[in-house]
């Protein structure tokens, strides 16, 4: 376990709604971070209750944005989760795309599989896996999977698991701004502010690369919640239910352009 | 105009949505904050859309809290808030109400005139003024009337005018965690980080007593934004529309019992 917000390999992580029909901003980022003019996509629709139909959604946007081969997994059980041939289909991927949905959908069919040992080798092999929504969430260790916004500051009132991750101490929460999540992220964070909270709006991202540092894309904002100065919390003395106190969060609203150090904690402007 | 954040008087604001049914949390301790066994109120119902229910509704509480006189002033014109008779009514009032609605009703219709003028002496005398929801909002000199919770962090989606001023450089908002709204307060407060945000909770308000200091009251959180560390934004450089970016903005979580210094701008614990 780190004790630094930590993570490694290339990672998009993406706030959900983003545009596939028009300027398509975002995507067409992820696409030109897989690097190559030639790639091949796995899409992994698991975390929708809609498969299929999410399926043939991303399969037109890769197509459009060049994708030489794109294998659609619509896994749906743990059966298929462990299936080999599914697994080996996507052990050349360059890019891995998780679809939005519910993520815990995800973690539950897909944890400790032969398909998500195989996205963890192509991260850890150099590939770039993306994930919007529900397939951004994922990423964390701590994984928020529930919890109402207007409640996000009552103790216990957001639920999390163990994530797919893919970064450590690094909490991903999406749609946010349009769902107005700040509560569920200041809740988590006060209870180990060794975590960072990374808010990811709708049409929107951060692009990862391995040296701790993320840049923010899209058209929206994407909001750091740091937890390093907080002096003083009632967290531990209320009991379930009841109102958080909390003092001194720092937070930061970043957009296109600008960045984040995990390790130094510091908000990075426009370098051009 | 303060340069500090700024009040003077005896205020109550609350944030919406109080209970006027059950414990009757926050109300109880406006009554109690008025101080006095027999005591009269004025409730003004301007904001409202339905003033006479909205009276009927607190005449009904305030009777219940023993209230010796109510007076409602359902003014719903200009011509009704010169009108030299109820502004008089007023004038022996120890507490004057304002109900929830528009904050920009309360602007529009009371700005100017007599009856506004008698809430502002019944402050100068040392009555109590509480209001909620709008009739919390308008407290505040520059006054948030308009912004859509998920818009807040895009440059001008929100509206502010004058407002009853109050208090000075200090930011109402209400309803604040039910309706995600911190990005207003966000936007607000990096235009000019004199001012400090305070975004009240339903069920929820702050006492304020005239010594800079704010107590916090009922079954939620008040949110303090504070801008007076913020580095860098890029609010100047960008047109209306555009996602704004700003660094460092410090907020605390207040609940029940904690407070806050405007002046210090320090978090309270409680004293008890």
């Amino acid at each position: 376990m780190a004790l630094d917000p930590f993570f490694r390999g290339r990672l998009i992580a993406i706030g959900g709604n983003e545009d596939k029909a028009n300027e398509l901003v975002v995507l067409k980022r992820v696409v030109q971070e897989v690097g190559k003019t030639e790639f091949k996509v796995g899409v992994i629709t698991t975390a929708s209750e809609e498969p299929e139909q999410r399926g043939k959604d991303y399969h037109q946007v890769f197509s459009t944005l060049g994708a030489s081969k794109i294998e659609i997994l619509n896994i749906k059980e743990r059966a298929q989760a462990n299936d080999r041939t599914l697994a080996k289909s996507i052990e050349d991927a360059d890019l891995i795309f998780l679809t939005g949905g519910d993520q815990l959908r995800l973690t539950t069919i897909l944890g400790g599989s032969r398909v998500l040992l195989a996205v963890h080798n192509r991260l850890e092999a150099g590939a770039l896996v993306a994930g919007t929504s529900a397939g951004a969430a994922v990423f964390s260790d701590t994984m928020i999977y529930e919890g109402k916004s207007e409640e996000g500051l009552f103790k216990g009132s957001v639920l999390t698991t163990s994530g797919f991750g893919f970064v450590e101490k690094i909490i991903f929460d999406t749609h946010f701004m349009a769902r107005g999540r700040i509560g569920r992220l200041v809740q988590i964070i006060t209870t180990n502010p060794t975590c960072i909270g990374v808010g990811i709006g709708e049409d929107s991202g951060v692009v990862l690369k391995g040296d701790g540092v993320a840049e923010v894309i899209g058209t929206g904002q994407v909001i750091i919640v740091d937890g390093s100065d907080i002096v003083h919390s009632n967290i531990m003395d209320i009991k379930p239910g009841g109102p958080i106190a909390v003092e001194n969060v720092r937070i930061h609203s970043l957009v296109n352009g600008y960045g984040y150090n995990f390790r130094k904690r510091r908000f990075l402007k426009p370098s051009r």
